[in-house]
């Protein structure tokens, strides 16, 4: 398949408007793209990625070497098929690999921006990714998908863009973050903050990184995204490269080696402030809030098509948040399918190779593009 | 009603035999009573308190001067009536109030234990219990009962002084500690030890305490000690003291500020050490494992009468691990009676104000009582 790797600089005549009103520019968008923009310019599909994920959806990852995050879905053939759609993936704003966040330079005063960074949105998300798409000349997207944040960003396209999106699939995600929900990602912030070497955010000018605290944040947030029956499945109490317990404090338990490995891996590719100001912008996200407290209103007069897509496991982003956003779709009489899939891998199962959430994509897709002419 | 207030400590003739091997010499046990002991030293109730619990289960905290842990439940008229019963509640081996942990001194060196003290198991702290009873002259409890962590205690006398427990009541517990479970422990482990005030646990002797690791793992647990729809009903998503959004990384929402408070206050009672041994001795229990994997060998030919209690929206203990409990009962043909309380208020349940549970316990010890005839 086609690929490119490329970004794009907005100057400061045009700034990304943020929700906290601060104009916010110049602005980097650093994005992949797989497949072909089709000269009637209609197969463009959005790909948004979740907190710690990024626009690598199907190249290597150039810190980490890995295979890109969705490859399992996007290529030849497959149900985002690169010979069919021309597939877009962003990094969000407030990301840290090449799109304008905390870790990059603010011009006012040469320094990166660290805690200095004004406070981001979903929304503000969106509208980064609608300049780029200004920029590439392609007027509507033929469908915008994601999970998980992904998934917020999708129903945000569909509430403020809804004339730019003909498909959208919001994937294990919800209209609005839970309590428990921003506790978790509180608690993730709390521990960043506590390691000394965040130095109130300027960790990059005392030429440290708070690896500890990020580390503790990736663990947390990591039981969170598997299920109880996952990790028993995975783990269950066995020992790790041991006969028997250890009476000592290393990793006695493969859940635990586990867990380490997970911490240590992720601060070699993610950036500690973006992690503060990514689960910012979920915590915040409340597409209601922003209609009067009725999620019907966001979608008021919709023609976009919708398949929303939950997994019974998923104690993250359960069924019944999806079941709302498909209650106030079915309230605008909007077009929607809905689909539970029946999986005990939890919140990560939209990551992962699950033949039912191919086939439903695949069926979407295909219904969709007939409706578009593709 | 008649309550003291006493410690007792086990010379070197008398040591602690631990599991890991070890000989713990001298052993305090610091412990509560309420009630008084009859003639024929039958009526006494040992209540074993869970992670973060400790003696004052009917007493006032001499630390935080709040009201005990389930004043709720022990007193005269309450379920454990303390007209009628003797309640004991000692500190666990391992704790920080009094009875032997990290935090007292080690003889041998006259320093604190630190990270030195010898990792601990739930059958310790049992042991150390049963050489309180035997210093008090208890031959056998009328009950032994408890939540969470206290359950585990319950389940492991009934297991290895199955003559000395007449009736036992393991709440909102489990037979063994889940990956989940685990994993969660792991991650406040992680936080402390990653504070560099911990000082390789050796903070008391750098007069430093490590404070901020130490409130990210309560704020981590305390998550899981919720349910989501408490966490929902109590905060949902509503600011504290703000009317809008403030853009920053201040406690927007209360469930931060309540969940910050929790992390701010715990930190003034408890020992970050022993947090981390407690956690272990709840990660290493797993009473089949110590019965070749089988758990009603656990209780071969007990004649002990439970009362198996969990809650409906309890995930941490979740009523499929109580389940388990009664199964294993059951197949020795033990006298057990089992029951699901439906209740959102997740695992703390055990702790409030719950009808259903006084009830259930009333009719159980009444029962009981009268078939010891007390």
């Amino acid at each position: 398949m086609e690929r490119s790797s490329d970004k794009v600089t907005f100057s400061v005549e045009t700034p990304l408007k943020l929700s906290s009103g601060i104009d916010l520019a110049p602005v980097t968008m650093a994005y992949e793209t797989y497949g072909t923009l089709n000269a009637e310019r209609t197969n463009a599909v959005l790909v948004c990625h979740a907190l710690t994920g990024d626009q690598y959806a199907a190249s290597r990852h150039p810190i980490t070497g890995k295979p890109g995050w969705w490859e399992t879905i996007i290529g030849p053939g497959k149900p985002l098929d690169t010979d069919r759609y021309f597939i877009i993936c962003p990094n969000v704003i407030g990301g840290c690999m090449g799109t304008t966040g905390p870790r990059e330079t603010d011009p006012a005063t040469g320094k990166p921006w660290g805690i200095r960074f004004p406070v981001i949105t979903i929304a503000d998300m969106v509208r980064g990714q609608a300049m780029l798409l200004d920029h590439l000349g392609i007027p509507d997207l033929f469908c915008a998908i994601g999970g998980s944040m992904g998934g917020m960003q999708v129903l945000q396209w569909a509430s403020d863009y809804g004339d730019r999106v003909f498909a959208a699939a919001p994937i294990a995600t919800a209209a609005r973050h839970s309590a428990q929900n921003i506790a978790f990602h509180e608690v993730g912030r709390q521990a960043i903050m506590a390691d000394p070497d965040w130095h109130g955010g300027e960790y990059l000018a005392h030429g440290t990184s708070p690896q500890k605290g990020l580390a503790v944040a990736r663990m947390t947030a990591h039981i969170t995204y598997l299920s109880e029956v996952a990790l028993h499945r995975k783990f269950g109490r066995n020992l790790q490269d041991r006969e028997a317990l250890s009476f000592g404090f290393d990793a006695d338990f493969q859940v635990e080696s586990y867990l380490r490995h997970q911490g240590i891996t992720f601060v070699d590719r993610f950036d500690a402030n973006s992690y503060l100001y990514i689960t910012r912008a979920m915590d915040y996200f409340d597409l209601a809030a922003d209609h009067g407290g009725v999620l019907a209103d966001a979608f008021k007069g919709t023609e976009t098509r919708f398949c929303v897509i939950s997994f019974t496991s998923d104690w993250l982003f359960p069924t019944v948040e999806s079941r709302r956003i498909v209650q106030a779709l079915n309230a605008v009489a909007a077009d929607v399918s809905f689909v539970e899939i029946e999986t005990d891998r939890g919140h990560d199962a939209f990551l992962l190779d699950e033949p039912e959430m191919f086939r439903t994509l695949r069926g979407f897709l295909q219904s969709a593009a007939e409706a578009r002419g593709l």
